[in-house]
């Protein structure tokens, strides 16, 4: 059993009251530096990646907390390949906003400059702040971005396939640079798009970049099993987990695909402390800088409330599906944790960022990392600490040493590729289009 | 008098037999650490920036040399910014094949992460190789082209100032994170673009990226003189820059803006040698790698005829500017040596990738930038060293002292920005969205 882990840099920290807590400089998300040092703390944990997720507008007025996204992530982690050797970045990136060529040429550039480290985590984007900055008065609906997304990520795949490995000769005496016989275009014309082809980018270390994918919904599974390598999902109890887990590998396996090909990461907001006591001493603190209560701020806003309606100690109130403000997957980790009866303070302990969040010493940290992935509901998880870089430090030098205690988790990094640190195969490059 | 010096890295050299020189790795520029070496070196020469050509396709078979672009610049200079601490860093992105929210906050992005040291090359990019790859059957029309641009760059701009200087706050005690007061949405509805805004990233350092533009038709100088900061041209004799320069300084002026704040730097093709003999050996070597002549082949592709058809001692047949492969102004440069009745042998030694070609010592080299800039025909310009990192090396080594020596050239950084490098000043934002 290998446990996967990424870290999902998410502004500051995780916690909405990160940037307040003095632990971090409050608008460190604009200084490259900062990126760079945390991806440096993840490679000290061998973690296998840097994960940035992605928004192409403001998503609320970042007058009270960071925006949830800023500088655009391909180039943030250019900068950060390059101040590492081995953590892989993987950057989310819309299909609904971007051009395939452009995007495939971006992603496969990132994968040569950090020597075949790259992915991307591919999301079709609701949100109307982004559709408004691009010639929409709404966002597409949920089938028409889906329809898009698979014949996008169709594209790109044969584009990231478009030179044979052997395509770059580079040999001096003879005069040959490429073997422009291995270099084929691709001459899609599909409903949404249509595209020439080659890439001008040949083959990386890793044949192509990591393809990750990030929604719950029917199509985002039907998407995911066709299409990922890797899905960051979020499940917020075991057993929503589990019926994930079981759902997409069945979906793999009826693609013709392996099941081990695909990994599953849940998200995971960690508050860490020396003990639980300390710990919950941890998220308090963060709770009331947040004024009140940060997460049941998000909660409310992810449900499409006023928070102040809602009563810490009384189940929720029905949820009108038809409301909410998020997507089919966050909308259904929730619903599961409603459907339990809990209270909404129980529920806000356990939702954070829109994710699971486990309070604790390093110990119960990795007991859940460890039975979720035992309990077949993950193969690891995406990481999102409370506060970066402390929150990330507590988890590398405290969970990180638990895990490689009970031998679920690497002591050093065996390859150098992201495809190696997550144990998925060099995807052989399609030959039939020369056939 | 002040002489401004950017370097055009174009694959591995400007000459196209630069990558069987035994000078570099002939497939360099698939690896990052090689245009951070190159900029290191051009960080030595205190050059103002390093500036990356770019072209979204295979502009030609790569069979026999490199593609002329292929890593994405902005990907790539993240990474080489990273790797420096003072030179700009400027990228090529085209208007025709990219969407304005998407480009401008990636090349603001590039601005934060390099402390202010970004610029935008703004291209409409001709080639049909190009528009296949975004479901075009032919590229648009130059009118058309350049309308999406003169929109494109508004809306940039626009963007580029929708937060206030002081809009990110940070105010840790008091639970502001910005001043959501001092950032505005643009909500420009136009006829190519509608963009709600506001950018989700603040102004940096220098205020804006500097906007560089490249096209020399009669709508590219209208939009360079419109937009521009910089203007990087082909010009081949010294009349022809002079008349360059003075049309688009008297253009700026009408536009109410200051010439001295749009730098005309066109590109310069350098073959430098210990003396004038060794230079021309070093030339002739190339050539003969090249395969007979490689400026020959690159001078009879622009024209659309076939290099074995050229006598290099007979003038140039009659040009059928319709049958002419390249922007209006490549045609203009090469159309104005032509005029003059050299021979083809003449021609091709004053021409290489399109630009001026010069081959000498040290001296010489310097006596053409410094007679450009006094004769005003330049305000400096785009350096294209024959091979990188070696042609580069000559230039740092051998002509920047020179040029210092002459009191015409910065002898450390006096600045942190592109724009303090430049001269440029820093942009005040457009306060007319809040009356």
């Amino acid at each position: 059993m290998r446990v996967r882990l990424g870290v999902n840099v998410l502004g500051v920290g995780c916690h909405p009251a990160a940037w307040r807590t003095g632990e971090v400089e409050p608008t460190a998300q604009f200084d490259v530096a900062y990126f760079q040092q945390v991806a440096r703390i993840g490679e000290r944990g061998t973690l296998d990646a840097v994960f940035l997720a992605d928004q192409p507008g403001l998503f609320e007025p970042p007058d009270r907390r960071p925006p949830m996204t800023a500088l655009e992530p391909t180039v943030v982690l250019a900068a950060v390949a390059s101040a590492t050797e081995r953590i892989g970045v993987v950057a989310t990136a819309s299909t609904s906003y971007n051009e395939p060529f452009n995007l495939a040429r971006r992603i496969a550039s990132l994968d040569h400059l950090s020597g075949g480290r790259a992915g991307w985590n591919a999301v079709t984007t609701y949100a109307p702040t982004a559709s408004a900055n691009f010639g929409f008065e709404a966002p597409a609906s949920h089938d028409e971005r889906y329809g898009r997304a698979d014949e996008f990520l169709s594209v790109t795949k044969q584009l990231w396939d478009s030179w044979a490995d052997d395509a770059l000769v580079g040999d001096v005496d003879a005069g040959v640079y490429a073997d422009t016989g291995r270099i084929e275009p691709i001459d899609h014309v599909g409903e949404h798009f249509s595209v020439r082809g080659p890439l001008n980018v040949p083959r990386s270390r890793q044949g192509r970049p990591v393809l990750v994918q990030a929604g719950g919904s029917p199509q985002g599974r039907a998407l995911a099993a066709k299409h990922a390598e890797a899905i960051f999902t979020s499940q917020l109890t075991l057993e929503a987990g589990q019926a994930f887990y079981a759902d997409i590998k069945s979906r793999v396996l009826r693609e013709g695909r392996d099941p081990d090909g695909v990994l599953i990461l849940p998200g995971l907001t960690t508050v860490i402390g020396g003990t639980e006591a300390e710990a919950h001493a941890r998220y308090e603190r963060l709770e009331e800088l947040a004024g009140g209560s940060g997460s049941l701020w998000h909660l409310a806003a992810q449900l499409g409330l006023d928070a102040e309606s809602l009563d810490l100690d009384a189940p929720l109130p029905p949820i009108d599906r038809s409301r909410l403000k998020s997507s089919v997957g966050f909308q259904d980790a929730f619903l599961s944790l409603a459907a339990q009866g809990l209270t909404v303070r129980q529920i806000v302990t356990r939702f954070a960022s829109g994710h699971r969040l486990v309070v604790g010493a390093p110990e119960q940290v990795a007991d859940t990392i460890e039975a979720w992935v035992r309990e077949r509901a993950a193969d690891g998880f995406n990481l999102m600490p409370d506060v970066f870089p402390t929150g990330l430090e507590a988890f590398v030098d405290h969970v990180v040493p638990e895990l490689r205690r009970r031998g679920i988790f690497r002591t050093e990094y065996e390859g150098t590729t992201l495809r190696e640190h997550l144990g998925l195969p060099r995807p052989v490059r399609h030959e039939a289009v020369f056939v």
